[in-house]
């Protein structure tokens, strides 16, 4: 009856054109999450721990957007949220715009240990973290060569006589090499769920820019039937309470499927593309998005199931 | 068909005693801000703008929690939340953590208007805000003697001998002069309703947290059906994503003093002591609570009533 699923981001715009030639470190790395994670789920790991488990480990990839390999924000700094909760008893932590710390889902999984407050901002938030034994690291060691790289396009392109925010905007939404927040849903052996996000936002973010990732019921949501992360154009995400959405809609009496793919449809004309990974409280699991493609995949007794374009695949 | 609903923050526990020595002028305060912003109304101010300048009215009263008169945080400073949301389009801006403007909302209203982000944090909100003409004002400015007392009195208790986070927060719980988050909820002579709320958080809160004020969906909330902002101790407000829950409650058939009931009753067992403004396509208003007392009031069809205990009186 446990299972797992994880995301690694959803973009772009049009048919998916197959594999880069970065794809399979990113496919190997879910892979390892889900076998991984999977089995600790078999051998009793409850849910909250499991979902942390798999989003630090693709924080610690970085081809994924979170953690080491965060994209750049405007003002040449890595700027980190992540959210995280469990749907038993709602408890629910939440870390924003850290700069500091090399797991920020723990930092947020700290946060939610700590109960009391929910939600802790930036220098506030990674000193709460190293304090309680977060890795600290230094932004030289969060940023790659990659990611710099793709600043630099970035700060060319805003650079360019008669460029403008929407111009800037635009282009974000379409970087596909910029996209890849993480996240994973999980039921564990007692039928607790959980759910947890992270990500370094969109490359040249505004200073102070805060995405949906860090937020509850947007980016993320847990409750007794359901265990969401959210993925895309964060902004719609937020304007929508898309998490929150899902579970909303099942309450309503629409089946899994159709509240996934209902909340897309109401993210949509808000600009928000991206995608969702949702397991209900019977184990079944769902993971559409609307992009031209998500980094995802699952673990379901004993299977594993991952996929970038339209097909899922076993390996 | 046009109305208008405020609070200015709900706390306390036990039977209301009467209306204390400063009580007259919030009470004042509401009646001013129900009395100009109901006649805007009438002549045609559309929602959004409404609860705009029902918060900024608030905000300029130094014994609500908002704007000069915010209380302060642990470590001295001032830091202020708010978010705004209007229901036609889903439109939302909200700031976090700022610390150099006189008018959060204001500042929240402009992150909407510029469309993209929804959400700005701290320094980046702040510069976002007075570049686009919020009045920049001093932390000594925003600081007045009455929260200077109430933070002595607070960093006093914190430093006895034994004293822990646990006393600390069931001590700023209870401190009902330390209350006074603000919140608007209207709907406009075209049937579009807007929801605002703006607060300085609580007397000693840590370093960074963020309330549910700054929350689309937790503290703010607006769609076509209704528009939702609450009060109290946030944490649990966010993880009921207590104002999106009323919409959605109001979706499964629940009428809109069933579904603030109900959704008040599930953030109480998370410690969410407080209160909820609402307002719906109909013009329906409803402003429960479950604390001691809630400054509140609203204006219909040219009728005004204001309360803080258990009775609404007209003036």
């Amino acid at each position: 009856m446990v299972g797992l699923a994880i995301h690694g981001g959803a973009g772009g715009d049009g048919p998916w054109k197959g594999p880069t030639d970065l794809d399979p470190q990113r496919i190997a790395c879910m892979h390892n999450v889900l076998a991984t994670v999977g089995s600790m789920l078999e051998d009793g790991i409850d849910a909250l721990e499991a979902v942390t488990i798999a989003v630090e480990m693709m924080e610690n990839e970085p081809l994924f957007n979170a953690g080491i390999g965060s994209v750049i924000a405007a003002d040449g700094s890595v700027t980190m949220d992540a959210s995280i909760m469990r749907g038993s008893d709602a408890a629910a932590g939440s870390v924003v715009n850290v700069k500091k710390v090399r797991h920020p889902i723990r930092a947020a999984k700290l946060v939610l240990d700590n109960n009391w407050p929910v939600m802790l901002n930036g220098q506030g938030a990674d000193d709460f973290a190293i304090r309680n034994g977060v890795e600290e690291v230094s932004q030289e060691w969060l940023i790659t060569d990659l990611r710099q790289a793709q600043w630099k396009k970035w700060k060319a392109a805003k650079s360019r006589p008669g460029s403008t925010d929407e111009d800037d905007e635009a282009m974000l939404d379409h970087d596909t090499d910029g996209m890849g927040t993480v996240g994973a849903v999980a039921i564990d052996s007692k039928g607790v769920l959980a759910a947890a996000t992270s990500t370094g936002g969109m490359t040249g973010k505004p200073n102070g820019r805060i995405g949906d990732t860090a937020i509850i019921g947007a980016g993320t949501w847990a409750d007794n039937r359901v265990a969401v992360s959210c993925t895309g154009v964060g902004e719609a995400f937020i304007r929508t309470c898309a998490a929150h959405e899902v579970a909303s809609r099942l309450r309503l009496g629409e089946s899994l499927t159709e509240a996934c793919e209902n909340m897309l449809e109401m993210v949509a004309p808000l600009g928000g593309r991206g995608g969702v990974i949702a397991i209900d409280c019977n184990g079944h699991i769902e993971i559409p998005f609307q992009t031209m493609l998500m980094y995802r995949g699952f673990w379901k007794d004993g299977e594993i199931m991952t996929g970038i374009g339209p097909d899922l695949t076993s390996q």
